[in-house]
């Protein structure tokens, strides 16, 4: 019953690139304030890129953001592309079962209930309600607040 | 995401119990229905001889039996003793903490509140529920049906 690490440093990710919008993100800035590898993040985004909830933009001044408004992502499109498995119990999956009671017992329907609990719950919350307080986390991820006044005054001048 | 295998096994002798009460059941064929060890099986009742959901009656004749009615144990009762940690994630603990926005972050509340939506959903199914189909559940475990009718029958003629 825990989140993957993946599934943590994915809605990290999605915070980070959401409070620093409509500025571009670099891995490397987000694996330091998070304390973890660009590899490992590279790789825990690669799902997250291929559904379309993050966007590269190659070259030198390249980097990632939101693939899509950040009110339209929630914690459960996250989760479900970085758990590996939402089976609660083996007669979740197919293969070999060893429970006696598979066809006739009710709690593989009770766990599948809970868990659709659990997910509408999460499908409640978007990435901009948890990136809500833009300020004070910019300032805890290392980034300056000017920095996207300045970003926002450019796109007003162009 | 994955119940452990203490939950799995703990639910499977509850509804073991249930289907057999009033007779009671031995953990050697417990363990045998369910292809485990005794030792394993005698480990994870622990939690819930304690608890008071399993009561263990002694001697040559003896072995376990619900603690209280089938109808007053839920999915959620039990899981609560044989789950090793709710914790969804790191700020869910007490400790080193490395997430830099742990005092300023809604995910840990989103999932909180999503992990109580799950035990809702949990508590509202009992014991007596997942043991209803009395009679099938008890020719797959290999208790045959004509023994609880001698025990009802027996316990009527005292």
């Amino acid at each position: 019953m825990r989140l993957t690490r993946q599934s943590n440093y994915a809605i990290r990710t999605l915070i980070y690139c959401a409070v620093n919008d409509p500025g571009l993100s670099r891995v490397a800035d987000i694996a330091k304030a998070h304390g973890i590898s660009e590899l490992f993040l590279f790789k825990l985004i690669k799902p997250l890129v291929e559904a379309g909830l993050i966007e590269t933009v190659r070259g030198r001044k390249g980097g990632i953001k939101l693939g899509r408004p950040a009110e339209d992502i929630t914690l459960l499109d996250t989760i479900k592309l970085t758990e590996e498995s939402f089976a609660m119990a083996e007669c979740f999956e197919d293969g070999d079962i060893t429970c006696p009671l598979v066809d006739m017992c009710d709690v593989n329907a009770a766990l599948r209930e809970a868990l659709g609990a659990f997910f509408e719950v999460l499908d409640s919350h978007t990435i901009a309600d948890l990136a809500a307080k833009k300020r004070s986390i910019r300032q805890r991820l290392g980034l300056s607040y000017i920095e996207i006044e300045d970003v926002l005054l450019a796109q007003a001048t162009n």
